[in-house]
């Protein structure tokens, strides 16, 4: 396979959340894709940018409509987004128009810095899909590419499906 | 994408290492694929099995054959390996001959008990490959999807690279 | 040292805090404290008892005269409590009228189940602590060991020390 | 208490183990227990030195003479040391007749690195115990405190115990 250069965009989610005891709560920290691709020594080219440090159920019209333009009038056409899941699913919607380009949005059900994440793994999902895949928008979570407009969040069993 | 089964075998490898103190040395444990598939709480159908604890130095031509004949007469066609990283490669070619099948051999640099290890990232990116390669043997190692036959591990770096 | 038996009481904290990607919240889940004691293998006589699953800023004046309750009416005289951190000095206040115990409240500023955590050292600290103290009650955090009512938690600094 | 500082010395040992996929082994790596020590935001004031990198089955008379050489003229006395666990023992009754001084040795079966290892809480117990205890030599190990002298590694349970 050709030499290709990955661009990631990171938004906030879960995936990125530290804790704070002095307030005895838990807020979006900074990006842990970064780590996460050094960890596993990924020799892919990538370059990272981070758009938003947001909880995604705090995420409004005006942020989607702000990663749809950079996603937009990004020159490379392989782009992973880590978010977070309670709106990852909006965000892949908003971005289906965008022609040309493979997009795969990620994310993590408990932080990346637990002992137990599924952070990584969801991580090297997206890295694998964005270089396999054909043009669209897809969300790669549980160990599954789902096509986006066909796949909903399970609040129930805490996990993406089909629709 | 439709409804599919992975099959896992594994065979050892610094993925599965354990430390022991009493020896002072490391030895290959079981094998770590399943705790990781679970903590990233993958819904893919798919079924491990161990044939080898062992690390790749010491595997030989009968233990080669034998993943041969055992990947061979595997029904389901999608079949991720772990796999120790210094002969890797050899058993990729062995197994290059085997029709009509997406095998997927990755492992880990890192052993996965430890905080810091690339084994959940290299399974991540083993898990989206064999969905969506057409068949064939790869590897997939530094985030990368290999063809067998056009890789090598470079002893220096650390990594797998292009021949 | 003659052998001798510990007596642990759990009432919540951020030690034992879980994140819930379904509420984006946290809670204090399962207290960790056996779970660290056992990767530790110590071989010292223990005995775990959840009185509550609190956060510290959530404790009532009915729970800690529970807590009391409970602590003046254990047999065995040596006795670590772990507790959030924000309360942790008035529920030291509470105890300091039992005579004959030595009593260690320790607890955590990150999560035990991050990767990066202070749980298992301050507990390391308390065990030895509870061992080789008087009669009293004490605090084990950030390495130190204070007497209950020579000490107060720096929110700023996010640390206990000397009043 | 009043304040006091710490003198830490390390040697090596499992506490310190990482792991070299390229030569398929382990070795002694930089000592962990500044780090440890930063992650519980340890406000003692301490001081660490490296005398050695060694599993403890390599060291030998001459090293056990340099670290009895550093340990008896260190102005600071309270001091710790990081060792392997095989040879902790020999080294703790080569101490033993320094006078005037704490000297707690501890290590760990199960390194740093690890995602579950007895290090951070052993440390802990030894930072405890070398601000607690009167002049003498002791090993904190699976939760105890020894005197040296009166404790043997018992190799087929893989802890401590008292002679």
């Amino acid at each position: 396979m050709a030499e290709m250069k990955i661009k990631i965009y990171t938004v906030g989610g879960t995936i990125d959340k530290i804790y704070f005891d002095r307030k005895s709560t838990y807020e979006v920290g900074e990006p842990k894709i970064g780590e996460i691709l050094e960890e596993a020594n990924v020799t892919v080219l990538y370059e990272i940018s981070t758009i938003l440090h947001k909880d995604s159920l705090d995420m409004t019209d005006e942020d989607r409509q702000m990663i749809f333009d950079m996603v937009s009038s990004e020159e490379h056409p392989r782009i992973i987004l880590t978010h977070g899941t309670d709106t990852m699913i909006q965000t892949a919607e908003k971005l289906s128009s965008i022609p040309g380009k493979v997009i795969v949005l990620t994310g993590a059900m408990e932080p990346a810095r637990f002992k137990y994440s599924d952070a990584a793994f969801n991580i090297g999902c997206a890295v694998a899909a964005v270089q396999l895949l054909n043009p669209g928008v897809y969300i790669a979570m549980n160990g599954r590419i789902f096509n986006s407009g066909s796949v909903k969040k399970n609040q129930e069993k805490n996990w993406f499906e089909e629709l």
